[in-house]
């Protein structure tokens, strides 16, 4: 199975932390060394200028790669992040298999990152979106952005997307595992189908520790009183904090660092 | 002006020389510290299969990012690379306005890269590819992204998609210098208006010596007899090759490391 990582904050926050942990899953701690990718939205002063994307892709192990390697040391700070390690299921191991997938629409990049197996998805894909990979979450993605662009007419509200992908989700899931976490650089969908978690990290912070890796932070000394920070993950990435399991079929969506409801 | 560097290849080849010296002109030995880019093809053991791609923006300068340091130091090899510093004329100095932009046409990743300022030039875009950022370059390549697939109904050989090309860059030209770079992973296409410059290297290889840092290579140590690198610049990288300079309007085509005539 894959491994998941999403980011969501109200200030530009480094990953650096949640990834050392979550890089060790690619290859050391776990098995998933058939490639990993991750994408950071960044802007200028305000989310709703998020729109410049930094994507790193890799089809070594997360734990190996030089690329890997150069972002737990590059603090790169960011609103919205999606990771992803890959365990192969469907489609060879190859750098156009590395999840997240990128595309643009309505002048925003969107990023997804897919855990699971869908059996016998095949839906028509008759408008602009294209797999260039074989995998079935490429193609699921492909399926959601079509249906995005023929569902409204440019960037929706974050409420409006939320039932869209809700509905999208509900069609895409009898077809097997789909948890996936989905950004345009506003907010951060995720939806669990079988195992996702979440943590809100907020006033008052305290010590982490990571369960991949011996290795604590103090939050307290690197975050501001305002700061909010919500890190979603396929299994908790640390030992001590209130990690929040997802219901089955559940979407939840983040913006500015906490869940919204 | 940006600086434009292109790479296109019969076997997948690193380009660390090249960019060593083409990364200098980012902030140090030219003014073009306004950021950068780069991106590689990657795929299998055939270009037919090169499909994969691994994209790096980044708004420092190639000088002093880290990321640069990143290419310079690990040898990712790819058959068609396309490269950029940015000199900021129009769009502010963000991630979003870096060069190269990426769009997905027909199930390819689709790569371009301009330098120079077009003037006036607002087309309508009513197709399915938009500007994330501000400039006249991503612009103009969504309008050649739309006007391409409204040309053709899957991806083109090279030679059809030279014709459009052609007749695309003639109708962009007028509206000011329109010097650029683009690839899908077949090919590397590159149209000069006021300067471009081509080297081709083969057997027998030789050593070179970059213009912008105190290094040379012998190539012939590290090529087999049988490879074939074609390399595009704004200005020659080496003091002592044959580099050929486009003539105004000129669009080349290149393709398994030599100029497709």
């Amino acid at each position: 199975m894959c491994q998941l990582l999403g980011m969501n904050c109200n200030t530009p926050t480094d990953v650096t932390f949640s990834f050392t942990g979550f890089a060790q899953r690619g290859g050391n701690t776990d098995h998933h060394g058939d490639g990993w990718g991750i994408a950071f939205f960044e802007g200028g002063d305000c989310s709703e200028s998020d729109r410049g994307l930094r994507h790193f892709v890799d089809h070594q192990s997360a734990f190996q790669s030089p690329v890997a390697e150069l972002i737990r040391r590059y603090p790169i700070k960011s609103r919205n992040v999606v990771a992803h390690i890959r365990k192969a299921t469907q489609g060879r191991v190859a750098l156009e298999n590395c999840h997240p997938f990128v595309r643009e629409l309505w002048g925003r990049y969107w990023v997804f990152a897919h855990n699971g197996d869908l059996k016998d998805f095949n839906p028509r894909l008759h408008g602009s979106f294209r797999p260039v990979g074989t995998t079935d979450s490429e193609r699921a993605f492909c399926w959601i952005m079509q249906e995005l662009a023929k569902s409204h007419a440019s960037v929706p509200s974050v409420d409006e997307l939320t039932l869209t992908l809700r509905e999208l989700a509900t069609q895409i899931s009898p077809h097997g595992t789909f948890n996936f976490l989905l950004s345009n650089g506003l907010a951060l969908w995720a939806h669990a189908s079988t195992s996702l978690y979440h943590v809100e990290r907020r006033h008052p912070f305290t010590h982490a520790t990571l369960s991949d890796e011996d290795l604590s932070v103090n939050f307290a000394e690197q975050a501001a009183p305002g700061d909010r920070v919500a890190v979603v993950v396929t299994a908790p990435l640390t030992t001590n904090e209130a990690w929040q399991a997802f219901a089955p079929g559940e979407l939840r969506v983040f913006e500015g660092g906490v869940l919204r409801v």
